[in-house]
């Protein structure tokens, strides 16, 4: 059986927070657990926070901006790398980590204070695992965050930080019952495990951390390893 | 706290097998759970399986077979509406259902015998609402299935039917602990159920389904709800 047990009570996140000591006092953490995170409270605890009204949209932001903030549209293209595709304001672009996302990861909700935008964490995995050491407990630690698809409608928590596990499930080369070799049979396991946590999440109660317990995926691994490299990618 | 709990000991699935039967003897399964039933075991009960030696491949598929087999690229192409990106005999397809998946979701894996493909259920709502009804314990029924998806490695299960169940959950004009009004958030909670399902089940050892149990999602809702509409698509 696998658990998915929400952390409650924590506080409300500001900068400097040691998130994994918090999240040690307020649930018990077992090894060979995961412990989702979500990304908007490691962005907080690492101040990656810009206001609106220091930002100075420049001609790209504001041709780009539609309707919306053109200083918005600024913070996305200053965490960007490419453009994917854009409509009336709204951006899916590559950020520079080489997630591909909604407004490269920049949101407003949930902010500190209105006027204020959270920013992806600079180094996901490097987040992971400074929150994974500060656990001490021998779990594995996923940073998440809610990324759209193509095709399909509404968001999925995705892994965009993992340390301790290895995120992807290969089982390349082994058989099925009737001996039919399995090909190109890869799961994203870390990325699966994101979503169900954020099933005991709850956007709106300040609960933005879930252990995902009876799992047996212990090993190392980047939530790098989750983005398709360009040569294989059909839809660059 | 949510469980979730792979069905064990399910014998192998035949064409005409009561999959709602089958899970419940050998599952308990109470009001409120979400049962997630592999799209393979579905589609084997309903019989949709072909016979590669049956299958005449036409110019289309022997263009775009690459080193592969047309015929497997006949079948592709029988269950496909549309072509979105193919290359080296690789397709990724829109089946007549509107999902964009690998090879129009024909799968030569877990087939009962060598030499087949099973095809995907020609209505998995339907599907799910047959099993539903045969469970009868008030539980809502998933049939998922491995998608891949654009710019992430390896596969996500998905939801491709749902029955007793609201398969997004949408936060629209609520309001964060700020007061920020939520703009566009609505999350695949029966895409993320069917991840976390497959998380307990194991492709090679027989598991088809797992119960996924403390949601409260209980409602009425289509797994067309998650395909996004085409005006709405930037990736058509």
């Amino acid at each position: 059986m696998i658990s998915i047990l929400p952390v409650e009570g924590l506080p409300p996140i500001r900068e400097g927070a040691d998130l994994g000591a918090l999240i040690a006092a307020a649930a018990e953490v077992r090894e060979g657990d995961v412990v989702v995170v979500a990304q908007k409270a490691v962005s907080k605890a690492e101040g990656r926070i810009v206001r609106l009204d220091e930002l100075e949209p420049g001609e790209d932001a504001r041709r780009l901006a539609g309707g919306r903030d053109p200083r918005l549209m600024q913070a996305i293209l200053d965490e960007s790398v490419r453009i994917v595709r854009e409509r009336d304001g709204f951006v899916i672009a590559e950020t520079r980590h080489g997630f591909v996302c909604g407004s490269a990861g920049v949101d407003a909700s949930n902010a500190p204070e209105a006027g204020m935008l959270v920013l992806l964490p600079l180094d996901p995995d490097a987040s992971a695992e400074r929150i994974r050491r500060s656990l001490g407990a021998g779990a594995a630690v996923i940073v998440s965050d809610s990324f759209g698809r193509p095709w399909r409608m509404g968001t999925t928590d995705v892994a965009i930080g993992a340390a301790g596990l290895r995120p992807l499930l290969d089982l390349e080369g082994r058989r099925d019952p009737t001996g039919y070799e399995l090909h190109s049979t890869m799961i994203a396991v870390a990325d699966e495990i994101a979503g169900a946590a954020e099933l005991a999440m709850r956007k709106l109660a300040q609960v933005p951390a879930a252990i995902v317990r009876g799992l047996d995926l212990a090993g190392e691994g980047s939530a790098r390893e989750l983005i398709m490299p360009r040569g294989r990618d059909l839809f660059r």
